[in-house]
């Protein structure tokens, strides 16, 4: 896994793809599906999502205020789905699904090795936690891994049809 | 347009594409681009989404409290290019753009006549605007245009390059 500077971060995010959210809390380690996240602002990168109460990993979140976004590629997809079908409760998803948790550096969640894409965060705003189960993060620290090249992320559009990244056009925008 | 039903809505934001936001005070119309949303309940849509204070339709999300988020297909990449490039402050882009500005039915800000969806939004909730410019919107009705079958998003990775929609594969999820 590589450094990326902090300021590249919401060009992983900014697009939508499915990721993974990882928590740790007394030595035991969890992993679920998300899609429901966006970036709020650039650098520091501040990312909202929303991990719904009746997730096992609330709890964790909210206690520990750590956790680490992973972001999968497409050859991960299968994994994915196992991992949102399935709760963390009783089972360890890293082991039965068959997924690397890798020590983070400034956080106790784990970072998945397997994803092109791994952000320790903090949790920094839970003032609509309790309405929308929203948290508002900060990533402390990104990695990339510089083996997967030009990974192709997938995006949910409802009960397991994912689209799939396909080619890049390239715009004379203004926009960062 | 044909209605589309709330409860679906969810399956068009979440894989995060790129979208307009057009905005309505005064007889006056703005649009803008926006890839900072997300998601927060099914039913009714909810929707989290960043408006930078920098932004033209800032002041006028905030005093009017409506907006339409319509969803563009690949075919309208370069206006939607335009229009991130630009600040409505004294130009009417949907006239300088050429875009068509279409009566909504229960908001003041139109909808986007080329886009292929077309959500009616409220603002719900603005704690956390002043601190991130994050404001919660609900869907108050929803809009696909029937003529453009399987429309392909755009997914923007920063500075003008595009990840355009792929392939659809299909997995054995319980997510909804």
């Amino acid at each position: 896994m590589r450094d990326l500077p902090l300021a590249k971060v919401y060009q992983l995010l900014e697009p939508g793809p499915v990721v993974l959210l990882t928590t740790a809390h007394k030595g035991r380690a969890n992993v679920m599906a998300m899609s429901w996240h966006m970036m709020v602002e650039f650098e520091p990168p501040l990312i909202a999502c929303v991990v719904s109460n009746a997730d096992y990993s609330y709890t964790t979140l909210r206690a520990t205020k750590q956790c680490v976004i992973a972001i999968p590629a497409l050859k991960l997809a299968s994994k994915v789905v196992q991992i949102g079908n399935c709760s963390g409760q009783g089972v360890d998803k890293f082991q039965s699904i068959g997924l690397t948790a890798a020590p983070a550096k400034l956080v106790e969640a784990p970072l998945v090795a397997e994803c092109f894409a791994n952000l320790e965060c903090k949790v920094v705003d839970t003032h609509l936690v309790n309405k929308y189960n929203l948290f508002v993060l900060e990533v402390l620290k990104a990695w990339t891994d510089p083996a997967q090249k030009h990974p192709k992320t997938i995006h949910h559009h409802g009960y397991g049809s994912f689209v799939v990244d396909g080619e890049t056009i390239k715009l004379k925008s203004r926009m960062p």
